[in-house]
C-alpha cells in the first residue's frame, strides 16, 4: 500500500535495530483519515470472504478494527490483556508474550462474541515475532469459528513471525512489509 | 440519545447494583454502526467549537474516539495507561485509580500530540466516579492545550463524577444519562 509506504517514510523513526516508531499516526496519535484508506484496503483485500468479525488485541489494534469494521458492516471484537471484574461468564484465553513490555499477559475473549458460524478476519497494527497473532489464532480455534485470515499494517519481515504463521496455511495481508530499517538508512521495504 | 438508551434497555445487564454490563456492543464486542451514530450526535452537540483533536484513554475508549474522530475530522489520540519502551522523550503524565480493575494507574500522552493551539474533545464510554476524565482533563491542562468538553456515552448520574466535572465549569455532555439501575428493575434514565 503506497500511501502507507510514504506515510513510514516520512514520519516514521528507526530507533536502534528493530524500533520503529509510527506513533504519530498509528498507535498513539491516530489518523483515522489514512485508517479508512487501511480498512479499505483490507476489504479489497478479503472481500468475497464472507468475513462477519472483526477480532484484535486491545490497545493499538482497535482503532483500525473499528474503522475496517466499517468497511466489512461487521462487528469488531477486542481480546482484553487481563481479566477484569466485569467479564463474566465463559472465556476463552491464551497466553501471549510482549516483547514490548517486557511481560506475558493473559489475553481473553467472551464465549459471547466468537463461536461456530464466525468468519473471523484478525486485525493488528503488526506483526514481528508473531506473539499477538498467534493468541489471536488460538482464540479463534478454541471458539470453534472459522478464521479468514489476518491483516497487518506492519510487518517487519525481517523477524519470524509472518513466514512462521504463513509456513502453517495462514493468510497473512500486510500493508507494509519491512526488509530492513536502520537510524542510518531509515526504513527499506520489501518490493 | 433515544437509539442508545433503546439499546441499553434491550442488550444491557445489571449487576447488583452498580455494573451495568454493555459489553456486547460497546467495549467489548464493539457495533461500529452505533459508534457511527454517536459520532454524529458528538459532532451535533461540539459541532462549532473547533475541536481539532479527539482525546481517549486505553483501551475502551478508543473505538468510540477513532470513530468521532471521523466526524470532526481530526486525529484521536489514546492516553496510555503505563510507560512502555516505545515511549520516548517528554510526555505529560498523571495518575487515574481504576474502579473496575481496583489500582492506580500512570496514563501518559506524549507532549508531542497535545499542546498550545489545540482544542481538545475528551471522548470515553463511561462516566461514574470521573477519575479517568480527571486524569485526561489534567493532561489536557499540562500541555496548554485548550478543553472543548467531554462526550461520554453512557454516564452513571447516580455517581458523583459528572455532577463534580460540571461544577467545574467543564462541559460534560452524555448520551445517555441513567438515574438509577438494578437487577430487578433494569436501568431508568434521567429525562
Amino acid at each position: 500500500m503506497e500511501l502507507l509506504k510514504e506515510r513510514i517514510r516520512r514520519d516514521g523513526t528507526v530507533k536502534g535495530s528493530d524500533v520503529l516508531k509510527v506513533d504519530s499516526f498509528l498507535n498513539h496519535q491516530m489518523d483515522v483519515a489514512l485508517f479508512e484508506e487501511i480498512g479499505k484496503e483490507f476489504l479489497r483485500r478479503f472481500d468475497g470472504c464472507g468475513v462477519n468479525k472483526i477480532l484484535t488485541i486491545e490497545a493499538s489494534g482497535i482503532g483500525i478494527a473499528c474503522v475496517t469494521a466499517q468497511f466489512f458492516h461487521c462487528p469488531a471484537v477486542f481480546a482484553k490483556k487481563s481479566q477484569t471484574k466485569n467479564i463474566a461468564g465463559q472465556v476463552y484465553t491464551t497466553k501471549v508474550e510482549s516483547f514490548t513490555h517486557g511481560r506475558v499477559y493473559d489475553v481473553i475473549v467472551s464465549a459471547k462474541f466468537l463461536g461456530p458460524g464466525d468468519k473471523v478476519l484478525i486485525i493488528d497494527d503488526f506483526l514481528a515475532n508473531g506473539a499477538a497473532l498467534e493468541g489471536l489464532i488460538d482464540l479463534v480455534n478454541q471458539s470453534g469459528a472459522e478464521l479468514a485470515g489476518a491483516g497487518v499494517v506492519i510487518e517487519k519481515a525481517f523477524q519470524p513471525g509472518g513466514d512462521r504463521l504463513r509456513a502453517r496455511g495462514i493468510r497473512v495481508e500486510s500493508l507494509a512489509r519491512v526488509k530492513a530499517m536502520s537510524e542510518e538508512n531509515g526504513v527499506e521495504f520489501v518490493d
